[in-house]
């Protein structure tokens, strides 16, 4: 077997990890959508204020260090929880539409 | 206990899940890129192809259907790969950067 050969076996084996990661993420993020979307008709319904800009302080703190500590650029961490946020802002706009009858 | 404490209490209960899947986020990513890195380490020793569009097509298509039946939408979990793959990029300029000595 070349070097190239062994070289295409390896990289076979590291996108089956990534492919079994990325199913994971895909299903990780399906669960916790499932959670703000029951945080977004809550805050509809009781009225609670739809932003806290305490609690995205406090969870970005967190992921930087969270991403450090398990060696990823924290900056990508934050980057991708605004990603997120981002999503969920859009969905609990629908849900506020939703509510008032738009 | 009024309906407004019942629903902050039920919102603290969402968040400790959503802290939860987030740090479930953040490791998975972390392990992602790890095996991402070692693809661009690979790539850049045995002169292989820096890009697979075919692969990347049938990602997309997997994450799309993976999402449809965890009940997520499709178009976000395309723009999420889109997303990440966008970072897999800039670590595989980094490497090859460095490679060359620049």
């Amino acid at each position: 077997m070349s070097d190239t050969e062994r070289a295409r076996d390896i990289l076979k084996d590291l996108r089956q990890s990534i492919d079994n990661f990325d199913a994971v993420l895909i299903h990780t993020l399906a669960e916790r959508f499932r959670c703000t979307q029951k945080v977004g008709e809550l805050k509809a319904r009781y009225d609670l204020p739809p932003a806290d800009p305490d609690r995205e302080a406090r969870q970005i703190e967190r992921l930087r260090r969270l991403a450090d500590e398990a060696g990823m650029d924290p900056d990508f961490a934050e980057k991708f929880l605004t990603f997120i946020i981002r999503e969920v802002i859009r969905h609990h706009e629908a849900i506020a539409s939703k509510g008032t009858g738009q």
